[in-house]
């Protein structure tokens, strides 16, 4: 797979948490927000904020700060997040009911407009509003759907074959859940998430913290 | 809170990856692993995967790589996860029963010994083998278990009211997957997953790749 030039992970990863801090001051009337605010917010540091913030191409105004609409705007933009994109789940288990269920992905455009389980069971219900179809039915009704990304939260076993079917049926994008390193065509992008990279920072905090308070911090 | 002097946050998120990579060759019998084949598999620069590794305080050789074995127990005790730690999860809806039944935390030494929920019909039952209490014996429980670690996947209406409880009763570090900032004294740490943050990765990456096939790329 080609490397990805694209900007640095963790500025793009902070973004999200930033729009729920902005958008919360907006909420309250605010016109302006500072970097130093968003930084106390999320206990970074304002030079990081600002260096995060200039990848979307707005500059802050001295003593004023950011302008809330056109940072709010400029954020989105530049996370494609301005219009709705429709996603298709695959995989309606714990994890696929519980982001399924996740109200915030839909302030980020987020919208996922079916589900697909292997359990025939679950065929023809609706978990949180979102319908779920027969696993058998994916191709057709990507098609059908005219959808481009997919979440996938199956069983880590099924993860290449479902992923075969979905990259042939027109998917560019695949947000993975499961632990499978998916091999796919180099059109295709593949965002994975490991739950356990958060547990390694936790530890990783922990430790430190105890580090200091025992004043064995190098 | 005061601000984290921990290693680099993007380096310690990717050590669990690497991690699963080296136990794959070490359970097909490799003795040496090199930089390259792990940034191959991940999709990462060689340089990168040196400087994360480097953390760990483990060199590689020349030609040979690193050696599989004292590369594992470095990373396991740089993470902390050379021991198994008690955790318990607070919330056991749609996430709280995925976090259960992901099967990757117990070779990260992650243990959920119990989980806590405010409905009382799901109290006294076992969801992947972890008992369920009601959300009334959360104090009472964590002095008997001793635990030091939380999970978090209750609604975000109830994150701060039980994150109170949870101090008070003497936890350390809480995994927060609320979209609520958590107020906490400084001895607690708290590490936020913000589920948004993959998905801006993946919305990001798919628009610099369809640049780069227009040939728009910067």
């Amino acid at each position: 797979m080609a490397k990805q030039k694209i900007p640095a992970t963790p500025s793009v990863r902070r973004l999200p948490s930033y729009l729920n801090i902005i958008r919360q001051i907006q909420k309250e009337g605010g016109k302006y927000i500072s970097g130093t605010l968003i930084a106390q917010e999320l206990s970074l540091e304002p030079i990081q904020v600002r260096k995060d913030l200039a990848i979307t191409g707005v500059i802050g105004k001295p003593k004023k700060g950011y302008p809330i609409n056109t940072l709010i705007d400029a954020i989105e933009r530049f996370l494609g997040w301005d219009s709705m994109q429709d996603v298709i789940l695959v995989g309606a288990g714990n994890l696929g009911s519980a982001l399924m269920g996740h109200q915030e992905f839909r302030l980020h455009g987020l919208h996922i407009v079916a589900a697909f389980d292997k359990n025939l069971q679950k065929a023809g219900t609706t978990i949180h509003g979102v319908r779920v179809f027969s696993i058998d039915d994916l191709e057709a009704q990507i098609h059908k759907l005219g959808v481009r990304v997919a979440i996938l939260t199956i069983h880590s076993s099924a993860a290449q074959e479902t992923t075969d079917i979905l990259v042939k049926a027109g998917i560019l994008g695949i947000w993975n859940f499961t632990s499978v390193k998916l091999r796919v065509p180099e059109s295709v992008v593949v965002q994975t998430e490991d739950l356990s990279s958060g547990y390694a920072m936790l530890c990783v905090s922990m430790q430190s913290r105890q580090d200091a308070n025992n004043g064995t911090a190098p």
